[in-house]
Order: structure tokens, then sequence, then C-alpha cells
């Protein structure tokens, strides 16, 4: 049988028997080894984190003395002469650090014990210990890199038996092969899994930002679901039975409409990582989108599940229907009272911009969580989890966290810091952009951008300046919700047209928002840089030469 | 009849036919002035702002060239040689632009008409037009001032005939001579009206600010409440009927106890008016306290008075029974969601800290709006009201708003920002304090103090740092309330043991706060001045010398 992902879903759960040969060795040798035993959490690292992974790799790189002389032409798992030869038997049998760590790639075997700890993704890469990497690194695209290649030979023992070789992949497939077409002008990030973002430009030409053009922010594979077998379930902790509704019967719930901005967490990175390198995708200014959203209240659902507003749960989780090779899906959860509240606004959407939500956005249930973070608007929507506890996944535990500027990937501990939620205040300019030629206009420049707030707070005013604070002009408010704080979930597009002094060859502007709870942005990456490169809200800097 | 100002509270209602012919022919004038028809909330303004008033009318001086001869030891209001005698019937003809505007001080008459314009604190010194100013510069007693007698000088045109002088004020009396005996260690800003703040040493000392300790922010004299008769009325706009509760009636229903920190929204202001001088009370980081208040939800008493959560209205508006000369009392709102949501917690309380409210802190019943800014917590509670507006108040149309650094007095326009309700993250550092010296324990220095958001947001962490951001030490958040967001009211009091590099004589301390919606502080005040010098978040810096 061909290995094809999109198979692996039997309705909308996950059938982990699909799951071949290949991932479940993985699974399986990983599942005994005892480094996974104390945090199953941790095991799972998400793409975000994979895409810096070559970066990390190379700095690795650079404290082995030895990779100095082989690397730059090396080319990773071809059959070296000398090198003894093991069966995917003798493989499998070295699966933990007593026996030693193995796994393979093509024609290669490598020892990866002594690597494991300073492995950027963590423990995830046991996952693969006496098997093969290549399911992972095709998930995880970031790894098809010359430089990941030319560590992974420093570690090298040995080939492949001739008998053996490729009989661990002849199955596989591209598991991104089915992810939907996009829009060529969408700039991506990462390719596998695909995220990209709009030209900023765009961004700021209509209040709506069109569904082909929204910014695009996937973990995994896109999954894809046949609605006509769709179902969502709905479990309450301490209750055995569990609700399920189709498409159809969910569809019947009152409609509930909002207009809301989602911004990744991530949003603005690229400016954090210049002040001191991050992990996460290189994020400019544009991922973030603003949508109009039709679907069904949660709390409505919930109420369906015998669950109102005054029950005394504390978190709400969400399971996507993308899955890593382990069947792991993508996870998240809300504070209960977010979910349940009339004014948290949180729906189940079938609907973006007043047609079906496309695929890359969800399809065809997608929660949308008004004023929080995009990583809590799990698409694909499997199940819902009502809990006294947070969900355990990657994302909600050990990512999508702020930590001091101080704290590092030596001293971090992601149990310290709540997993975010409701996002800072932010704005940026999305016109002009950085190092364009502006032509001035009878003296003036023009200036465009987005502000938003999380929480249900409106932007209340955005000061540009162009002399480093000294004198800062109110922008228009051009576009704007009517709705009040705290439910109002939409950006607002603002411009200024300022004075410039005459002769003036180059200006930088800055950009910053006030919210309607007075918040207002920090001045400098400096004293808000975290190791994820999260909640990168400082001042929007802009450098731009006059004509 | 002696004028005393407690009498003129006839159970809860202000009786206007108490005032005295004194404010009467004032407010009488001003009614019919030109200047106080197009907004009469604008005739109101605030003691805060009248407490930078000697500063506003130096500057003022300085543009009078003649001022500058004469000046220094002036007499205000002493009959002066060689100019005309006036009787009172005289000057009262004189109210308005067209007949010139005059007005009394003691024996002495000035036309004060060109001032009009410059008076800081604007149209309301036409309340005096026609009469004597003394009644008003007893309630805001920042005038008794020697530069504002000067200025006062500088406009003379007359005498009062010795037949009327002294009638106007004859039967006046102070009316703070009522106010409560505050205890001796709290830090004035101003006396009359009372505003002071805590030793900021001690401020951290306990989780809850005991009540005599607690700033105390007034607008103006203290009324003399008789709880046995008492009356709450609450109206809800569009129905005839209104509701009256007693104390005691209040007092029957469901008891609800929050413990809340409370803040004025000019805390820290001193710091901000280094940058440039800002209008208001000069307070140090200690306008901020953290008490435990009981009393009933304000919902529960507008579901009484037939008003649900799910109402139309969109405020809830508050009086007190704290007036001034014309018999107009302190007034704020307050968004409708936030007083009728079970989750805003807003209550009317009658206890603070398990005793009955003390008069300063609003005897026998205060509002309490959790999260909110201290100018919307009225005291001595009069009035509810609910409805389509906001309060027209001054405190709510024009005072108590942010705008941008580059408007200033000439440019502002208070209906282009909204009124503050929730208050943005702050921070600030209460030990060691700024100059101190230090003792050095085996190499640190021990830091405290305490940090709050608004909106019922929890901080999340506090960063200490002692070389400019170069290294963040992480405090520790030594007491801090278990509610979650967004329920959280209580401030957090924080420590930091940071070590010093042997040798270092001085060192600047910054501490920056991060709240649950990952909201921070703002880095200088540079970028968030405001006229008024409130939402004074910045990050706190004291300098202190080391031994």
């Amino acid at each position: 049988m061909k290995f094809m992902w999109h198979r692996l879903i039997c309705k909308n759960r996950i059938n982990l028997r699909l799951l071949d040969n290949i991932c479940r060795s993985a699974s399986l040798c990983a599942q005994n080894n005892k480094h996974e035993t104390s945090s199953p959490h941790r095991l799972f690292l998400g793409a975000s984190i994979a895409t810096l992974l070559a970066y990390k790799l190379y700095d690795y790189k650079k404290n082995l003395a030895f990779a100095e002389q082989e690397a730059s032409d090396t080319k990773a798992g071809v059959a070296r002469e000398g090198l003894p030869y093991y069966s995917l038997q003798d493989v499998s049998q070295h699966c933990n650090k007593d026996t030693r760590i193995w796994v393979t790639y093509k024609e290669g075997v490598y020892d990866i014990t002594d690597f494991v700890e300073g492995h950027p993704g963590g423990d995830q890469i046991l996952l693969a210990a006496g098997s093969s990497v290549e399911p992972f690194w095709m998930l995880y695209a970031v790894h098809n890199n010359p430089h990941v290649w030319e560590i992974l030979e420093t570690l090298r023992i040995g080939n492949v038996t001739k008998e053996d070789a490729g009989k661990l992949t002849e199955n596989m497939s591209d598991p991104y092969s089915t992810d939907p077409k996009r829009h060529p002008v969408l700039h991506p990030a990462s390719v596998k899994p695909f995220n990209a973002e709009t030209p900023p430009f765009l961004l700021v030409q209509q209040f709506i930002t069109p569904n082909e053009l929204f910014y695009v922010r996937n973990h995994l594979p896109v999954p894809k679901v046949d609605p006509e077998t769709y179902e969502l379930e709905i479990e309450i902790e301490g209750k055995n039975k569990t609700l399920s509704l189709t498409l159809d019967e969910l569809k019947k719930l009152p409609r509930h409409t909002i207009t809301a901005t989602i911004m990744c967490a991530g949003n603005r990175r690229s400016e954090m990582t210049k002040v001191k390198p991050v992990k996460g995708l290189s994020w400019g200014a544009a991922a973030v989108g603003n949508a109009t959203w039709t679907g069904v209240r949660l709390r409505d659902v919930l109420a369906l599940a015998g669950v109102d507003e005054d029950a005394a749960f504390k978190h709400v989780q969400f399971e996507g229907l993308d899955f890593d090779p382990t069947g792991k899906t993508y996870g998240a959860s809300i504070p209960f009272w977010k979910a349940a509240s009339k004014r948290g606004d949180v729906i189940l959407a079938f609907e973006m911009n007043g047609v079906p939500i496309p695929r890359d956005h969800g399809f065809p249930v997608r929660v949308i969580v008004p004023g929080t973070v995009g990583a809590r608007n799990v698409k694909w929507l499997a199940r819902i989890i009502v809990s006294e506890k947070e969900s355990d996944s990657h994302w909600q535990q050990n990512d999508y966290k702020g930590f001091s500027p101080s704290t590092d990937w030596d001293t971090v501990d992601f149990t310290k810091s709540p997993a975010i939620q409701e996002l800072p205040v932010i704005s940026a300019i999305c016109q002009p952009s950085e190092g364009q030629t502006v032509q001035t206009d009878d003296g003036h420049i023009l200036v465009k951008g987005y502000a938003w707030s999380g929480g249900g707070q409106k932007i209340v005013r955005v000061d540009v300046t162009l002399d480093e604070g000294d004198t800062w002009h109110v922008a228009n408010l051009d576009h704007q919700d009517t709705a009040e704080p705290p439910q109002h979930w939409s950006w607002t597009l603002w411009s200024a047209r300022i004075p410039v002094k005459p002769g003036t060859k180059t200006v930088q502007i800055w950009a910053k928002a006030v919210d309607s709870c007075y918040n207002t942005q920090p001045e400098s990456f400096k004293n808000i840089w975290n190791l994820r490169g999260v909640l990168s809200n400082a001042y929007h800097r802009v450098t731009v030469k006059l004509q």
C-alpha cells in the first residue's frame, strides 16, 4: 500500500492502525525510550521551532573541529566504502542511551547519542531512534539543507546493508503532496509546512483581507477532510458521554458572525532577531489578517453538551485533524471563561469572508478565538475537551510563551510562563517599506499601516514620528470597526501625511499605537527580546529615501 | 446663618436652596454668561488641574511686561489709594465680556476679561464673574499663593466701597473644616482638597494596605453623611420611577467581597513632569493601595431596578455627595457591560478591610470598579443613573484622558480621546528610594516594589536591571492573589536580590512588569508624555549609592 497521509483521516479521527511500519517502528522505539516517558509533551517540537534548525546545527558544527575539515560537498546518506554494514534489524536494537542511539538516512547509519542534547528540537529526535529520520525530515523540511547533511555525516558509523537499503521508505510519499495550491503573491517563511505572509502594501488596501491573500500558518500538512463524513466531538471531563455533531448538525445551530483579526505570535519576529538570533519562522510584519467569520457560538455547543457559563471548568482544549508521523495532532486550549462567555464571541467557524473556509484556513471548521493569538484558533477542528487542565500539546506547553530577555535555552523553564492568549497592542508601517524611495507630495510623505490589540481592546490612537519622537503626529484612523471594547476584535487601518524638512534625503519613520486600556508599545526590541521571538510589538521603524 | 458646607447635605441630596447668597450670585451670573451655555461640563475644572495653577499663572505673568516691575511683596486685596471705589452692586453688573468681567478679592476689584482665556482652569473662572473669587479659592486652595496674588494685582482696577467690604464673605466658613483627621505619615500632594500618598517603603510591607495608610484622592471637601438617613437613588433612563435604597436595605442584598487595587490616574506623575511640565498633583509612586472591599454587587442592585446584563444601555453614571460651591457633585461613569457583568465584580462597598469605609474613602458607600482607574470608583455614592450616555461631569469629559506627546493646551480637544477606564500595566520600585545609600549584602542589593495591571490582568513577570537592560533579573513575585485573569484585581508585590560588581559606587535600578496579555511598560516618559500627566507607566528608574 502506498503511504498516503491524507488517507489516515478516517471520518475525522486519525486511525493509528493505518500508520505504516516506518512510522510505527520509529514511534514504538521512542516509546520505549527512557527519555520520552518523563515529558511526553516535550517530544514534539513545532515546525516553527524546526525552521531555525539549520542555524543551530551550524552553530553546533562550529564546535566540532573535525567537521571543519570534511564538510561542503558531503553527500549525505550515500554508501561509503570502508564502513561496516548493518541490517535494519541491527539498527533497531539501538534506540536508547544504553545501547547507543542509531538512526538511518538513505543508505547511511549514524550514531546520534552524543548529538541528542545539542539537537535544537530536543527529544524530538528520539522519535527516529533505531529507525529512519526520513519521515520526520519530510515533515520538517528544514532538515533538507546542506548544513544539516554535513552535521549528519560527522556522526556516520556505517551503511545500511544492500538488502535493506530503501526498505524503510519505499512506500513513503511526501506528506505535503496534497496541500492546496496557494496564491503566488504570498511570501513563504517556510514551504513544508506552508507558512506565508501577505505583501505588506496589499494588507492596508482593504479592511477585510481577501481569503487568497490571508497569511497562512500551518504546523503540519493540511488534512483533506470530507465534509460529508466530518464529525466534531465534544467531551466533558468526568462525563462518559461524548457529543458528536456532523457539519450539517453544527450548521443548524444559531449562526453568529464576527469580524476579527488573527495574528501569529511570531509576527514581526524578523525585527527582534536582529538584536540577537531567536528561534522561529522569520516573519515580517504581515503574519496577520482581518476577516469576517461565520459559524456557531462555542458556548451554544457547550450548552448542548450540558455545560453552561457558570460551570467550574478551567479550560477548553481543541484538537485539529492535522497530525505528525506518530499520529499526534495539533492542539491548544483557551480559558473556560473565554469559551463560555457570550462576550467572548468564540465561534466554530465554517465560513471565511462569506465562503466555506479554504483548506489552508481550516476547512471545514475552525475555532475563532477573537482577540487571542492565532495559535489557539485551531484549524480543521476535530475535538473539543472541556477540562480542568490546559492542553498538554507542545504548542500550549513548550512554545508560544514569553520570557525575560536574559532567559536563554540553557535556563528556560517553560512551566514558568503562561501560554500566550490575548496579545498585546501592536502596530506596523506597511507603506512605505524599508529602503523604499518615496516621492514627497507638496513636502509631505504618506505613511500607512495597521494597529491592533488583543483581548477585545480598540485602538484609540496611533502616533507617528520622523524625528525619533521629538514630534509625534497623530494618524488618521481610516478604517475601524464600530464594536466597543472589550468586544472590538478587528484591526484599525491608519494613515498619516507628515511634513518633511526640505532637502531631507533619508528619514526613519516610527509608529506606535495606544489601545483602549491605554496600553502602548514598548520602544525597542532589546528589552522585550525573548528566545522564541514572539510578542514582537516594539515600535515599528522603517527607513526610507526621499525624492 | 453661618455657611456650613456639611449642612448642605440634607439626607443624601444636595439642597441647593441652602447655598448662600455668595454662591448663588456667583453661579447665577455665570449661568447668564454666554461662555457657559455652549459647554456646561467644561465649566468645572477639577482640583487636580487647579493644583498646577501657580505654574501656569507664573507663565502668564512672564508675558506681562508690567508685572515684572511690580510683583514680589504685593499684598492682594488690600485697599489701594488712588483707585476708584465700586459697590458690590456695581461689580455685579460686570459678568460677561460685553460688560467686562469683574471679580472681587477681599477689598480689591479686578477686571479679568483679558485673563479668562489664559486661565489654566478655563471657563471655571467665570463662576466668580460679578462677584467674589473667595469661595472658589477656599475650595481650590492652590490659589492661596504669592504667585497667584501677584497676577491678580496686575488686573486691579479698584476697591470695594467701605460699606460693602467683607459683606460677600462674612458668613463663609472653610469648607474643609469638617474634613476627617488623617494619619500624619501620609505625604500630602495637596491639603485642600486633601490628597496624600503612603510612604513607598510602607506600601510594600504588606499585601493589604491598612486603611489609615491608604492614599487619599479627594476632589472636593469630604461630605459628612448620616448613615441613618442615607439613601441611594437608582435611576434608569427612560423610566419614571426611581429606586431608593437605605443603607440597611442595601446591606440586606447578597454580600460580595473582593480584593482590589485602586490607583490614581496621576500616580507617578512627578516623574513625567521632569520631561516637560504637566498639570496635576505631583504624585510620587504611591498614589495606589490594595484593600479588601465588601459590599453588594452593582449588578444585583441594577437587577432590583429592573435592568439585567442584556439590556441595551451603554453607561452607568455615578454621582457623589461631594460638591462644589454651585452644588455640582463629583461624577463619573463606567461602561454598562462592566457594571452589569458578573465577571466585572463591580460592588457598592460599605466595608474596607473589614470595617466601615472611613470618611476619606467614601463613607458610607463607595463604588469599587476593580481594574479601573480610581476616578471612576466614586466615593460617598448618592446616585446611580443607567444611561445611553457617559457622565457629563468635568472628570469624565475634560480630565482623565490620554493624549499624544505633541498635543498641548492650545491644540487639545478632549472629545478626541476616550475617558480612561482600565489602566495599563505599571510597576514601581518602593525600596530603596531615589538617592538612598544602600548597604550591600554579600555583594547583592535587595529591591522591592509593586506591579499591577488594569482590566483584571495579572502580573506574570517583573524584570529588574542594574545595567540599563544588558542583564535583566526576573523578580520573585512574593505576594499575589490567586484569582485568574480577567478577574485578577490585586497588585503583585515583588522583590529581587541582585548582584552588584565590587567597587560600584552608584547604580540606577530599572523595573518593568509584564501582564497576562503580555503587555509591558513603555521605556521612557518622553514618548508617553501627555499634558495632564496621567498614565505615567514608563519603566521606574531609581538611582542609589552603594556602601
